[in-house]
């Protein structure tokens, strides 16, 4: 046994000076989720601990934590092994984190050496070598801080970040697994309630608007701009974070929409801008990143074009159905989902470290794409926002540009298994693993 | 040809007083959609067009009304027979009005009598002996209405009612066909959305608030309690409007719940009464019945929660999305749907008249139905609420009998064909009947 010392058991054999590394016994894998759940982060989990599985040679268990990286820090360990294949394998048909996932982002190394030092104490007392992460811009973050334990503090640890994220706001990946399903989520609903919207037109509603979730970046506003195939298909307006609204210009495209179709239907992103520069409708608080907690904005949209048109409406809040809609998940999104968190487990037992998994498109149509990978540093709190050619000249829709980069995303069926009528999602054992180290408080 | 005379055919027959009546000549049939739409209408419309497709000797053509009877009233009417079989049969899989809906109600013969002589002038005009509308309980008064245009003007009419209302509020009738659509819906995505807040009420959200459609009777709000099928489970809070709200009770739930499952979830008819009787929220307008227009409810009981118990909360607004979502329609709702829209030209074909298609629940488990019928003027206007025992006792939940009735509704599957990640759903060509008659206008 190489644990309890002051160093991995990489270093350890280092030390030895051996010529020839005896090959390395097996060191357990750290693997939890992180942010906002989505439909398909589960497929990830699925992949990590079945590849892991496959490689006893390589990672023991793959304890999970219990909501995310707090589990790591309150030595709150859950026994993957402890769940049958079946189980396991029902994890990609099931929303949301089997694991529980946790707003929670490490401070630098200077500002809370604390927190490092526990997540080294409960790593050496799990003999956890890989950590994996499966998160978005924060949880990159702290990926990349928990890859730097060796370098700043002497604990070697391989750190891979498997991206998840429905606001589709990381950059260097063609996508971040969870949006395609959130994008599909979104254009089958406004497909939906546009021809909902069009039967009751001529003597009722005449607007129909659908508040989306996306903070900064309008990625799932404009997924829902490819429900609208042709001319006078609804959505007929996108409203985006990347553009500020403009009341004056917004009603006037309502109102040359409802004269020329009969109705409209929109599509308003819960991150819309003020000119101001601030949101324009927030719930008043906040999260536990600081960000402002939104929503209610479609009533207040609502409000303008009843105050100003005069036209009857009505709208709807999506917010959590639609990134947990596993059953109309995309199954592109399933298979990106799953790809990213095998090729995680690879790099990892490759050696790799400090890196995010990545998809990589070779071509549109037809959508190839591959894994790759792309450096922490470069990923961690840097958001994506869409390209000001993804979206019209008048700043309503999305262009053909847009069309041809989400139209990939969002294919492919995949139903969960239903029994009496409704989906059957798993709920795992989540056995606890025995606790070696004392307790630890986590501030806030 | 029997038409242009003051008289019906069949009444031309009777006064030329041959011994056997000639085998009657084929008449043209009228078909609407009233009220609010719903995922699986346009199943009951394809029922009643391939059915009078079956019976040529019977039925000529089938008309639609464009937007309901307004259609009528304005003749403007659709012709059916240029529509494929292929287009027919895309209907069921096709959610909303595909001939457009309306919200109009035919006032009493004493108050309207203009509307009623226009009615028959347009069906003289065409030669229409045969109307089915499909719709709610404000759309039954005027079926019944068009019933009795024999009787009260000497127009001969089978009138025959098409039951839909998502609200499942029809008397008479074990379910309305487009509520289990609707029940499959919400008891999805508040299962998908409990899932989620699992997930994150460890560090973040801890409660989530879906409202719902619904304005009298609880059915909706009802079926979300299907997703909770042990303890624990969500939703564990459902808001009826049979259940005067209390805000002290709903608060004491709602911590309760949190302290033991570490989160709650909500499902908010948006029907709820304050104790003074009013809606708890109004969005302030009135639809064109004079009811008043709902929706707001969820961020005023999010804000109660956070002012009380200081939870962090997410609330989502399904609005038409429930309604409107084909692609997760109940398979039992849909062959409900196209059975009330087939037996309504049956029941014509065999004479009948002033009647509504019901459905007759003969067992729950396995549940087994058959379509009847239910006289008219026992079903306009009356409201089917919860019964009290379909409610816990604590009014937060329903019991076991309420879910022995509305399992059965929800069962079964049917996706919708798919075509580049989306639903693909047909827009006819809804080729108008050349007008014969003079313009009408109708008075709002």
């Amino acid at each position: 046994m190489y644990g309890g010392g002051a160093f991995s058991r990489e270093a350890a054999i280092i030390i030895r000076g051996e010529k020839e590394p005896r090959r390395a016994m097996p060191r357990n894998a750290f693997y939890a989720q992180s942010g906002g759940v989505t439909a398909v982060i589960n497929a990830s989990a699925q992949a990590v601990i079945e590849t892991a599985r496959k490689h006893p040679d390589k990672i023991g268990k793959v304890f999970a934590g219990r909501n995310g990286i707090i589990g790591a820090l309150t030595e709150d360990l859950i026994d993957t092994s402890a769940e049958s294949a079946e189980a396991i394998a029902a994890l990609s048909k099931t929303p949301a984190g089997a694991f529980g996932s946790c707003r929670h982002k490490l401070k630098g190394f200077d500002k809370n050496l604390a927190e490092y030092e526990r997540l080294i104490e409960v790593f050496k007392a799990h003999d956890i070598g890989y950590f994996f992460y499966n998160g978005g811009g924060d949880s990159a973050d702290t990926c990349l801080k928990v890859s730097q334990l060796g370098e700043k503090l002497g604990y070697s640890i391989k750190a891979i970040h498997v991206p998840k994220t429905m606001d589709n706001d990381l950059p260097l990946t063609d996508t971040c697994p969870g949006f395609g399903s959130v994008a599909k989520y979104t254009a089958v609903s406004i497909r939906e309630a546009s021809f909902d919207l069009a039967s009751m037109a001529k003597t009722s509603t005449k607007v129909f608007i659908l508040e989306v979730m996306g903070r900064h970046a309008g990625w799932t506003a404009a997924a829902g701009g490819l429900a609208a195939e042709k001319d006078g298909d609804g959505p007929q307006v996108i409203l985006f974070p990347e553009i500020v609204f403009d009341e004056a210009k917004f009603l006037a495209k309502v109102d040359a929409t409802v004269k020329k179709v009969g109705w409209c239907t929109i599509v308003a992103s819960e991150g819309l801008h003020a000119p101001s520069g601030e949101f324009l409708s927030e719930a008043g608080g906040k999260d536990a990143f600081g960000h402002a907690q939104l929503g209610g904005l479609a009533p207040l949209l609502a409000n303008i074009v009843k105050e100003k048109l005069g036209l009857k409406y009505h709208w709807a809040v999506a917010d959590y159905l639609m990134r947990a809609a596993r059953h109309i998940a995309s199954k592109t999104d399933l298979e990106q989902s799953y790809a990213v968190g095998k090729h995680a487990v690879e790099l990892a037992i490759a050696g790799k470290s400090g890196v995010m998994v990545s998809i990589v498109r070779k071509s549109d149509a037809p959508y190839v794409w591959e894994v790759g990978e792309a450096p922490l540093d470069q990923v961690a709190n840097v958001e994506k926002k869409m390209p000001r050619d993804y979206i019209t000249g008048d700043g309503f829709h999305i262009t053909e540009k847009c069309r041809n980069y989400l139209s990939p995303l969002i294919q492919g069926e995949d139903l969960p298994p239903f029994k009496n009528g409704l989906p059957q999602y798993i709920v795992l054992k989540n056995a606890a693993v025995p606790k070696k180290c004392k307790a630890f408080e986590v501030k806030k």
